[in-house]
């Protein structure tokens, strides 16, 4: 199948921009003059540096920071950030607070109680199968964070407005939403996002955190486990993934550079994800699983009636091209994951394989 | 410079087989006719999965085991291994041995001794600046585990012989000659390495676990961090580094298939470190670092003099296209990383302008 004839929906590993992806292909077996793939040079030499050097560069300007915050690369993904986070940022005789909106929160809970921490679960969505965001809570300033995970790839719901935070540290995995919108990073004390979602390959979570974070690491940590290791060696303390990274500022280059940076992506990303809820809002087949006041933005979720026809929806999506439409093992169902780099065209193509399947199924 | 020109002698990321990244860049914008890239597809697709379980079994018939041990893919390099290897294998009430041969044998010891475990080094070579391998110490087969470096990249020396372990089972990081020679898995309780040296890009490590070491892993530990998840989920408990993965899967079947398997690749690297050590022997400004009967086969580290012909060395290298030489800042000098993938023209090339250099500079 040719690359044009394929529409890539897959919830991540996901589809990365087409110019970034023919700009890897040009230079693979010759970065930058230098005679030698990306993959081959040295993570110290000063060509590298470069790329790791630029990533962070674009990242602060993307997100419109500048010291307040450090960015690290650190591999293990949003999981390894699951246990680090506690960690690292609990403090002595403070709870750590979570916010329960589904699989991927509960996963960062179940880390926190393998650590003996104090933890209290604040809110949870879990009555309502983790179809909406809670809005009935009481922030803890006194809790050494609040967590809560920004877009929940499975269910298809995101947090359109985040928790207040005065005085408690908001600790946030963005995994799937980070980079899709702008964002103020002043009230977070940590961002994590894996990147196989927005920003890059798989193999690594990028990190933000606020200096007066760094302060609460404890030294008997082992030193791969330690948010300062990555601050004080600039991610370099080990080798880091270098394609990985490579592949990052290329695709963050492309956020900034052709498409206008993230208010610019917003935009689309609104305009494509209202493609697909305008068709499940009108439709009497499709049915989304989000309340309509938590609908993701990254990740539209349905059902059809029943799952013969599903079955029959899906076989005949994959047939026409379109990838990766099958709901999560665990909730089952579709998911169409339009994340930045999935075209608008593809979104409309899509829209309109929909409409006619209800009207063929009808 | 054109890649025909440039001799890649980088000790990780270091020189990847050229065949190898020449198929990558061909097949990537479409994997194999799925229309995608390697980087976009789900790791739990079946494109992605048959890649996965094609390099863990050239792995078994390349090393030539079968289900006594499993093959494990985990992010963090070596430098989390150093962690997970306490972490995970040390038993109740008996000591972790070590052997100190250099600076990573130094890592790895901090991350036990941070845990607070029972950390004997039963045996160093720091009083000759770790220019050899040690032969005289004793086994205490009582221990939880022998854990020692294979190759040390840093000062280029290698065990020819492994310690024996009848009763104690043996840990090894070998990052930086791992499937560079066969070796017998049967005493290992454990061989961790970095793959950026012998097998693919950097962001992973290979980890080869004997089956009785999982019973000892600690149901407490972090999800993350217990060597059971990732036996338990063949490696994608969480999203592994897919596109690492693919690369490794290249390299080892190149390994296998163009090369002709361990003996042979071994045969070669013997041929290549010869053609350096060699005029090491016979110069009269090259002066080797490790001790005749330690040398390692993948990085030959040598001074010159004064740290000016050094430097003029080092410097007529790089013009001439030999890059990657300088030696670890921590030592200084010089290095000759001449992993699998270095072609052996590109070690004689290395040979003869040496020689040349040494005929100008006297």
């Amino acid at each position: 199948m040719a690359g044009n004839e394929v529409h890539n929906f897959y919830a991540g590993p996901a589809k990365l921009p087409q110019p970034v992806l023919e700009q890897i292909q040009e230079e693979f077996l010759n970065f930058r003059g230098s005679g030698m793939s990306i993959t081959e040079i040295s993570h110290r030499s000063a060509l590298f540096e470069e790329v790791l050097h630029d990533a962070i560069t674009r990242v602060k300007r993307l997100l419109g920071f500048d010291d307040s915050h450090h960015v690290l690369f650190i591999q293990g993904g949003a999981s390894q950030q699951f246990c680090m986070v506690p960690m690292n940022l609990s403090l002595p005789g403070k709870p750590v607070d979570y916010i329960n909106t589904g699989v991927w929160s509960a996963k960062a809970i179940k880390e926190a109680q393998i650590q003996g921490k104090d933890v209290r679960v604040i809110a949870t969505s879990e009555d309502k199968k983790f179809s909406y965001i809670p809005v009935d809570y009481t922030v803890d300033q006194d809790a050494s964070y609040l967590h809560f995970t920004s877009n929940n790839t499975i269910m298809g719901t995101r947090w359109h407005k985040y928790p207040g935070g005065k005085g408690v540290p908001l600790v946030s995995d963005m995994s799937s939403d980070f980079m899709s919108h702008p964002i103020d990073v002043t009230p977070f004390g940590l961002i994590y996002a894996g990147a196989q979602k927005n920003i890059g390959p798989s193999g690594i979570a990028m990190v933000i955190i606020r200096e007066d974070m760094l302060a609460r690491v404890p030294d008997t940590l082992p030193t791969l486990l330690k948010y300062t290791t990555f601050h004080e060696h600039s991610s370099l303390f080990n080798t880091p993934p270098t394609f990985t990274i490579y592949v990052i500022d290329l695709v963050l280059r492309w956020l900034e550079e052709t498409m206008g940076g993230l208010e610019q992506i917003e935009k689309i990303n609104r305009q494509k994800a209202s493609l697909i809820y305008d068709i499940i809002d009108k439709s009497e087949i499709y049915r989304g699983l989000a309340d309509a006041g938590s609908r993701s933005l990254m990740n539209v979720t349905f059902r059809l009636p029943d799952s013969e026809l599903e079955k029959r929806f899906l076989a005949e999506a994959q047939k026409h091209g379109f990838i990766g439409l099958k709901g999560h093992r665990s909730i089952g169902g579709c998911r169409v994951s339009i994340y930045n780099a999935v075209p608008l065209d593809s979104v409309k193509s899509l829209a309109d394989f929909m409409e006619e399947f209800e009207k063929t199924s009808a």
